[in-house]
């Protein structure tokens, strides 16, 4: 026969927290508690293998369900000395969902469960008061609503304006000023509804409302919120929530009751200390409402919390003491369980308990979700307490989470309202005046102003705005539209693609609230918000602890961690961040601003090559001085160099007045910058005349970079610096195209270090790896490249035919859909794109066994993706300044996963060995 | 010691025709007459080897060249009963290059060496005639000429200038005109220029000038202009060219001397009949040249040319006899010589011979080019007549000429100069009046005008005009533009990409031609070219013996070979052609006209799916009616239809007028209408919202398409065919998109079936492999669907990155560098888009070994792409139904060349086993 249900309770529970798959987090961890002789209710759990059971045969439970409940339950009525239905001495139970993965809210409980009106009768006979018949009827009306909202599927409606009626005709307002009275009264009433909604009497067999709760609740694994809840968090490979069904045990009974939450540490700074809230003679949802205030637990945070409140000393021990004060003796217990339950789990705890009639019960305990803060300092000190090795501290952190702390953030105590939602596409947070256009951008700052720059969408002609600006805010592209790349690499603060802002000239309204330049709001990049007015800010709480965390992880970690950089100041980020190099510096970023684009555009619409190659000259010693910081910021570590990248037209301007400015700084028609621009306009630019395609057409172009990368590199290794190119050729889809480009540049260094006898530069060339074609036929390119750089963000364009301008629209779809669970670019769509990598990797590696492989897309920066590129066996990532730490910390723990799963896969061949 | 000469002359030469890899075609195939006992000058040939070792060694000649050289000389002193520089009875020698592949005109050649001073005064002193001395002067002067050119790259103009200024201060305007004492002051005039120019005397010694020449031949083989040419013509593999030193005859010798060149059938109609020119006291060039009108050199047809010229009998007599008449003896060994080497060659022959002083020699046979009419024809004939087999004759064909038979072509004896060349995009001639617009077009064809329209390029608006338009002009665009691809399914001429084209409202101009609204030109779509005017056209010649050739083709070919039709007047085209089926049916063809364009465009304009659904309700019955016909003319052959693919905004006006138009018919602001199709717009279209995105996003699209499809099918079913509708899903990139489209559409169709009990409908649904994604994780796919079509234009787009819109620019420089030898939108990229479909193949059968796979991009029609189809063992190839012969041709000669290559391989293995 098999094991269903699992009872938990004296002397000793028959699951462990080992059993989290087939019991679910909570029940496995009730047992436990049991198991460490914590006070808990007793109670069973039913097994997440009758959910798959329930839910593939659409609603049976399996035949030995029936006794195994019966068998447990006389247990828990042995223990806790009721019965079960027994009107003198009624036991009742609560019945919670409870998965393997936290779901909150998504599934259904049903509380109070056993009380008929017989019992109720009974138990009112039996405590007169009319404090136990407020707290009897109230149950009983609560139970009747709960059983008819979750059991019968009937909503809550009309039990809600029952209450509210009665309140209405009583002249209260809240439900606890109703008399008991009128408490029995509706139960009755309630009794009614309740035949009228379902067309049956109320069930008063307990055993009968026990297995319909059952039920309901397997049949809330299925419904749609849970299913959508599932999809979202990407939960898959469960088989279903376990049910818990527990003794009640009520903290609203008397003023000796009581019911809390608490936290082994602060999860908001990690602080060792023990934080909670309580409230006396309440229930849990209470604590959770906020109707009214909770209590701290602790005398020292009670005192801290009365000062800041402008709470006198009398007033707060009659009204808010602390549990230290107001119970002793549980409180001395709690700060016991604490002590044991974070010695036995080794994380922080999430607690929630309850104090009936001076006796307290443990109801819950799992590890707590805290902030990135919290997270890092809890892992830090447990390893310094003992508890736990830097191994297990490095793969508990989110690395995700490691981003927040580099950035400014909304004051979280700040209770502020988003007026709407966007991407996060740069975390952190801003508050600004709106302006509307780059140059407004520059101005503003320049008269001293902080603004935020609200576009359509960006193009490299806002950059210089997007610089000037402290936050910027897009209607239009996703994750990795221009604006999100961009600022991600400015660590500048970004919301993209809120669609529903509409523009209209020099100001914007989103839901109702209209803006005019000049108007302040914030905006939240790393959750997606946008606020009216200003929001009070917080400071990165980049400290020392984190700093030790991250040396760990360099300890442990074997790919490497480079940073994309196109600018000296961007480099320095770099440096002081922890990249091992520059994985990536776009050279078209340098020809922005002044007189640079102006060289470009002169370049652009040059007739013939001289004209090209007089216009270039102009920008080479700018862009040789560019090179020269970056090398120098970067000491020896390695820089990788793309060469000129994005098709010409990004470079030349678009609008009549601009393109009439040019013409009269060129001293030619307009009409023919017209003509010419026009001329450059493609259908469809991503697949069109960039990358190695320019450097083919107009080979003058790459000289001019390859020489100024040569004549810094030159320029710098006269410090005495090691300097290390590596010149990056994009967009290679075929061997032929990197052997051309690549002649090219070996002809054009030659020539420059030919003409300094004595001096020598360690430069290689390789390729990007982004167009399908180049993965597919990787063994061919390898034949010509010192080294392959994955860009991931074409190869997921062309790979899955997704123009990441244009995707947003139907890739929000998709997700909805579970067709693309995650945005394939933010995080790699590993079966797709990353089998055109591991394609490439292999035959690339066919032809070089030690080529020298990376990825320099925004994917670089995301902890899923680390993995997969650690596995894959590429030698490093790169992602933009601010994402290092985090790739650090992935990186490192991808590394200690390989230890594990190699040890675990050890122990599974030496077991096997053995039989 | 190795052998690097080879003589050919009496008794035997020491080549033969199998030896055209070291011969060159030229050498092997004069060593073949000389071996059949037909008269040839003798001679020798230095190999290829040579030429290579010349290559390679940046100009050296192998030492045993010399001796090899001068043993053979000898060999042709003897025969020819003369010495090489003997003055009394000199030997001269052509010099001629020669490789395995044909180049006509890109190597060098020298003639009449040999000569110097003292053998023109020694010969002059032994002929001493006017006539004689004429002849010889002539000669020398020619050699001076080619030999400084040739061998001192010196250039002729100032030869040329010499001979201009002679003729004028003569007052003569032929070079026959001047005298033998003009031509020997020439001769010592010749012979100071060439110490001017070249700085040294003219070589007198005969040895010197020959080794000159032969260095000279080799080092043509790597000029600029022949590398251009075999990078062009995707010659490769070859070792170089080979030099052919052979004997000189003269035809302008006397009166009983001539030249000539003959095609043993006729090259234009293959007509077995002796076909050829010649012209008495003349050399080779002469008769190419022509300065003088050629004889005929059969009876019958000078007879018949002297009619077609109004040439009376006593002046053809007197001045243009035939051979056959002037020299009878010479024609009667000429027909022997033909019948001989069509015999022996099998294949119809191109000869050049020369007849001096009576006596006739072969200068060169070689395998005829010839039209498709003439390659149809005389492979079929030589069947007939025992020559070769019917394998053999399908495989002479030339499939991508078998489409010249299919279209209108501009006669070829219009004697037209092109004033313009674009791309070949869709062949065919058509004459008609200038238009600019779908528009006009649609209206002057109304009005009973032929017209050809004009367009910078064309969009889905222009269906209809393109359809009004007997031809399409467009300035960009590349082969596979829409202009192109709508063309060439339509079977209309179109030339396109013309970028020297500049439009001007209602004109344009092209190089200094200007063409107003209603003037004439002519385009041929073939070749690619525009005239100016009306130019002859000639009907297609799709005759009884194309028919049985074809016939032939279907019995050997394994590939099933479909036509992409659209309407029901492109499948009747297709199954009169012999397609097997439709492998692509473009539903969104159907939505253009009349009101089905504007129910179309109420549908993406309206604000919700209710609005879509009315909107589609008002398509459906005209989609299910185009459906009903097509099925019924493609009887029980299977029709794959693709659900819509474009992007909503192609089917949109984006012109104001038009839009205004829209607004008000559908009864809303033209704001409105303006607004959303602005927002419609997309940076990237190719990888935006289309194919399957839209069924995803819009599945009442794809259900109407489905019910229309399903109810056609159960229509055209009560009629007795077998309706077997194969729903085709595009742009799938991963399983779950198919698997959801599947999903819908199996629901759509069973609704319609249960609707009607009894009624069954065989359909099937599968998917385009056009996104790499789906081509890498196909063994995914596979798992939802029936079969694969690949798209492979878009899977090249996407697997090479290159719009098909705007590479045209990069990829000519791309063709010119030879990175992409060829077109990867004509020819399929065998090597990268090719290993897409490797893999998919590998994969999606690995899952269902019988998977049905074809292919339905532009590239079906393609000859090279239809062998790598049949080899990489896809079921069939679909293309536009002109192409379906061609196509049929090309998966015949795919099948016999596996089975050749299984013999050659199986022999192979023979051998080893004896060893």
């Amino acid at each position: 026969m098999s094991k269903y249900v699992y009872f938990f309770g004296s002397p000793k529970a028959e699951g462990d927290r080992s059993m989290k798959q087939l019991l679910g987090g909570k029940g496995a961890n009730l047992a436990e508690m049991v198991n460490l002789g914590i006070p808990v209710p007793p109670g069973f759990t039913i097994t997440t293998e009758v959910c798959a059971i329930y839910t593939a045969t659409k609603g049976k439970l399996p035949d030995e369900v029936t006794a195994q409940v019966k068998a447990s339950l006389a247990r828990v009525e042995k223990e806790m000395k009721r019965k079960f239905g027994d009107p003198s001495n009624p036991l009742l139970f609560s019945v919670r969902s409870g998965a393997a993965a936290s779901m909150p809210g998504m599934m259904d409980t049903v509380l109070n469960l056993g009380l008929n009106t017989a019992t109720v009768d009974a138990w009112v006979a039996r405590r007169p008061s009319d404090e136990s018949r407020h707290f009897i009827y109230d149950s009983y009306r609560r139970f009747i609503t709960m059983y008819s909202d979750v059991v019968m599927q009937t909503g809550r409606e009309e039990y809600e304006e029952a209450i509210t009626h009665m309140k209405k005709s009583r002249g209260v307002k809240s439900d606890a000023d109703l008399t008991s009275d009128d408490l029995k009264k509706l139960c009755d009433e309630y009794l009614v509804l309740y035949q009228k909604k379902t067309g049956g009497t109320f069930p008063q067999d307990p055993m009968q409302q026990l297995f319909a709760a059952v039920n309901a609740v397997f049949r809330s694994w299925s419904n749609h919120r849970a299913e959508t809840y599932r999809r979202l968090n990407h939960i898959t490979g469960l088989l279903g929530t376990a049910v818990n069904i527990q003794a009640m045990v009520f903290g609203n009974l008397n003023n000796t009751s009581a019911t809390g939450v608490a936290f082994s540490r602060s999860p908001s700074d990690g602080e060792n200390f023990f934080y909670g809230e309580f409230l006396i003679n309440a229930q849990g949802e209470d604590v959770v409402a906020g109707i009214r205030t909770p209590q701290q637990i602790g005398k020292v945070l009670s005192l801290k919390w009365a000062k800041e409140h402008n709470v006198s000393e009398m007033e707060r021990l009659k009204k808010f003491p602390s549990m230290e004060e107001a119970m002793p003796e549980c409180y001395r217990q709690l700060c016991d369980i604490r002590g044991n339950l974070e010695n036995h789990f080794r994380d922080m705890q999430d607690i929630e308990f309850t104090v009936e009639s001076g006796r307290l019960w443990m109801l819950q305990c799992r590890n707590a979700k805290r902030t990135a803060l919290a997270s890092i300092k809890c892992a830090h000190d447990m390893v310094g307490e003992g508890l736990i090795t830097k191994e297990e501290a490095i793969l508990r952190l989110d690395p995700n989470q490691i981003d927040h702390l580099m950035h400014q953030q909304i004051d979280p105590k700040a209770a502020m309202k988003p007026i709407g939602k966007g991407l996060a596409a740069s975390p952190g947070a801003a508050v600004g005046q709106v302006v509307f256009s780059a140059t407004d951008a520059m101005e503003w700052h320049a008269a001293g102003k902080k603004v935020i720059m609200v576009r359509l969408e960006t193009s490299p002609e806002d950059l210089a705005g997007m610089n000037a600006a402290t936050g910027i805010l897009t209607v239009r592209g996703g994750m990795t539209s221009h604006a999100a790349v961009v600022a991600r690499g400015m660590g500048k603060c970004c919301v993209s693609g809120c669609g529903d802002i509409v523009l209209n000239g020099k100001s914007f309204t989103l839901h109702g609230h209209t803006f005019k330049e000049g108007e302040w709001i914030s905006i939240d990049g790393t959750r997606g918000l946008i606020f009216k007015g200003k929001a009070p800010l917080v400071d990165p709480s980049f400290k020392g602890v984190f700093s030790t965390v991250l040396g760990w992880c360099k300890q442990y970690k074997r790919l490497g961690v480079r940073a994309n950089a196109d600018t000296p100041k961007d480099s320095e980020n770099a440096v002081t961040f922890g990249a091992e190099g520059v994985g990536l510096c776009r050279t078209e970023h340098m020809f922005f601003g002044g007189a640079r684009i102006d060289a470009m555009r002169q370049m652009i619409l040059a007739e013939n090559e001289a004209g090209r190659v007089k216009a270039l000259k102009a920008v080479e010693p700018l862009q040789r001085s560019d090179f020269i910081e970056i090398f120098k910021s970067m000491g020896n570590r390695p820089v990788t160099i793309r060469l000129l990248d994005p098709p010409l037209h990004e470079f030349v301007p678009h609008e009549e007045k601009a393109q009439a400015d040019l013409a009269a700084k060129m001293g030619v028609p307009v009409a023919f910058v017209a003509q010419r621009v026009r001329s450059l306009h493609e259908e469809n630019p991503m697949l069109g005349h960039r990358g190695c395609r320019l450097g083919i057409s107009y080979p003058e172009i790459y000289n001019m970079q390859v020489r100024a990368i040569i004549e810094a590199a030159i320029e710098v290794g006269k410090t005495g610096l090691v300097v290390n190119p590596e010149i990056m050729i994009p967009l290679v889809g075929k061997r032929e195209e990197l052997e051309f480009t690549k002649l090219q540049a070996i002809k054009t260094a030659e020539a420059v270090l030919a003409a300094r006898p004595g001096v020598k530069v360690n430069y290689t060339i390789g390729t990007m790896i982004e167009v399908p074609r180049a993965a597919i036929t990787a063994d061919e390119i390898a034949k010509e490249a010192d080294f392959f750089s994955f860009g991931t963000n074409d190869l997921t364009q062309m790979g899955c035919g997704f123009s990441r301008d244009d995707s947003a629209v139907f890739l929000a779809r998709y997700a909805a859909l579970g067709i693309y669970p995650r945005d394939p670019f933010q995080s790699l769509d590993q079966e797709g794109v990353g089998e055109l990598i591991r394609i490439a990797i292999r035959k690339g590696r066919s032809v070089k066994p030690l080529l020298k492989i990376g990825i320099c897309g925004e994917h670089g920066g995301d902890p899923r993706t680390i993995l997969f590129c650690h596995k894959v066996g590429m030698n490093y990532v790169s992602c933009s300044p601010f994402r290092v730490p985090t790739a650090i910390v992935a990186a490192a723990q991808a590394a200690l996963l390989e230890v594990e799963e190699a040890t675990a896969a050890r122990k599974k061949l030496a077991a096997g060995s053995k039989l």
